[in-house]
């Protein structure tokens, strides 16, 4: 089966395509990002394009998208991390691919063992997981893979 | 010129389109509702394809969409809510069509001279102002009506 994992945000969305036949074979993992001197509806569109392509490129058969909650500290920005998710989510509806939305609590736990692990735990576990020479950067690609691991995880205990 | 006011919303919308060249033509007012049994992706895409219909009907040359800001009680309704004003500010975008956004006290400020009027002293306010026989229905098209006047008269008094 092949998962896109996605990080979603305004100004950087991590992605990451994962095969897990039996094993777990990571195709490509990168970033989306948008221009943040642009309005947001244009931001939003090259958000809506470049996934368009990623989806047309990999025709992942689920995309696995990280879900909002509001820290009460910043709700603004969950807000604006919704615009992007719901253009993304919409793409993915579009294409007829099948989204699962985990919390980060549950991914990190799942990779981790411990949900409110920190960004450098998560990366470099998945460094060690993944047997990469070098840790994930950013931090929204190596949240992007645990995504699709986490994915990749809970099918292989449901099946 | 011609403006769409959108109220935004992941379970309805409301919108509205009027003509202002110097007095203000109500065109259509009317709801777009996406089905609460389906998963979002499938609601985004619904209204998708409803806002691109209403955009490619009208042509308007400027789309009005109310601020969102987190209401602390509900912040998740929020977060929601951002999903549906993502993917329509998309399609504005896709459609090459202007954005102005205003806070809904400005559009309450703007309509009934105080930007903490209720949903029923907007709606009344509308069907006076606009001559309606009958108070606009639900409360979201009358928002959009709103948001659709306020830019009328931000514009007029710029102009």
């Amino acid at each position: 089966m092949r998962i896109l994992g996605v990080d979603p945000g305004l100004g950087v969305c991590g992605y990451a395509v994962l095969d897990c036949d039996g094993g777990e074979e990571l195709v490509e993992a990168g970033t989306v990002a948008s221009n943040d001197k642009l309005p947001i509806e244009q931001r939003l569109n090259q958000i809506a394009a470049d996934f368009e392509a990623i989806l047309e490129k990999f025709s992942p058969e689920v995309v696995v998208i990280e879900q909002l909650y509001s820290h009460y500290a910043h709700p603004n920005t969950a807000i604006l991390m919704g615009h992007a998710r719901g253009v993304i989510l919409q793409k993915c509806a579009a294409a007829d691919i099948e989204v699962r939305s985990y919390s980060a609590t549950k991914i990190k736990k799942s990779l981790t063992g411990n949900g409110r692990a920190s960004k450098e735990q998560v990366q470099k576990t998945i460094q060690v997981v993944m047997g990469l020479t070098e840790i994930p950067q950013p931090p929204d690609v190596a949240d992007a893979i645990a995504a699709a691991l986490c994915c990749s995880n809970t099918t292989a205990v449901n099946s």
